[in-house]
């Protein structure tokens, strides 16, 4: 398989398609493109008409959207183990999921994912709604399972949080000791810590909106 | 089951779950929230931590955002019947209904649903871009298959886009011939008929912003 994600330093949903494959040890080749230059365009013609990545390639498959290609290797190459057994936790955890993927706008585009930084900024009341109902989203799912991933194991819905936790790093936002025991565990895991090397090592200054268009 | 809905007229997101509800007549008594007001939030504490409309109970499992609700749906009561057969079409399928779900945040910014109203609008250059991108997915769709659903049988899909189709017809938009083929399916489908019918009967005033705040 090829998988093409952009910089690490700044693409969230890369890192989220990018998760699941090094969480898994999945055999995906990963290349880099550089965001809004021509190549970037240029090498996505013909695998994605959304032109945006990450986009996954699996012989004859092309999956574009960070979601649906973390349902897919789901579905195609982990036998369903990216999501809770019970229907119950399943559907939770999809919420969950889902909420990260359609929504929290004002926490996507007043903290933008940038690895390398660290940024003090004001939040808008929008922005400390968001941050509230993730805090205590991670709470709970602390309360139910301690110091675990949300879900026990390791699931598509720490994939999704994934960069807030690297977000909420960069502009220094407090949480409450559970959310905060959570956040610990996704920067201290191996995989992130992978991914904060890799960006380390990028020099381009890039930043994209809440749409995914450069800043 | 219970399904919690918002106004029919305004509500994009709620239309996404009722319609997989009503195209295969599920067992779920449909309750109308309406947006905003206390009662809209009184009703919904408890359900979903999210505060947000569409909500599925279904015994003890609370499920909300509409594409973790369509996926719950098509699991535990459909049998899997609501996504495409083939694993490369279920990937096409995903990855369409994810765009729908992650994106196009200017035509939902400038075209925000109401059934009811015909409305000129000037768009930005954002929203014709994704204008453009959403009529070449449902003409490549109907040259795979004409006059069918996106996928040929009715899937997800379908469902995530027919709020779509709505706002168009509001906003005068124009298509090319084959994505307008897809667009007259929609519209005439007993099931949009119905909702409109019903939309049709609301009285209140409100709409909401991509975020689904009240504007």
């Amino acid at each position: 398989m090829q998988l093409y994600i952009a910089n690490q330093n700044y693409s969230s949903w890369s890192l989220r398609a990018w998760l699941i494959v090094a969480h898994f040890d999945l055999p995906a080749t990963i290349t880099k493109l550089p965001l809004f230059t021509p190549e970037f365009y240029a090498k996505l013609q013909g695998k994605t008409p959304a032109a945006k990545v990450p986009v996954l390639l699996d012989g004859e498959i092309a999956v574009w959207d960070s979601l649906a290609i973390l349902e897919y290797l789901n579905e195609a190459h982990l036998n369903g183990k990216a999501w809770p057994t019970s229907i119950a936790q399943r559907a939770k955890a999809r919420a969950l999921a889902s909420e990260m993927h359609s929504g929290f706008m004002a926490l996507r585009n007043e903290l933008p994912m940038n690895c390398r930084a660290l940024r003090k900024v004001s939040l808008s009341p929008a922005a400390q709604k968001e941050i509230a109902r993730i805090d205590a989203m991670w709470s709970e799912q602390m309360q139910a399972y301690p110091s675990q991933w949300l879900f026990g194991d390791w699931s598509i819905a720490d994939a999704m949080y994934a960069p807030v936790a690297l977000r909420f790093k960069t502009y220094g936002i407090e949480l409450s000791a559970a959310a905060q025991q959570y956040q610990d565990k996704v920067l201290a895991s191996p995989e992130i810590q992978r991914w904060l090397a890799e960006a380390s090592l990028e020099t381009d200054i890039v930043e994209e909106d809440e749409a995914g268009e450069p800043r």
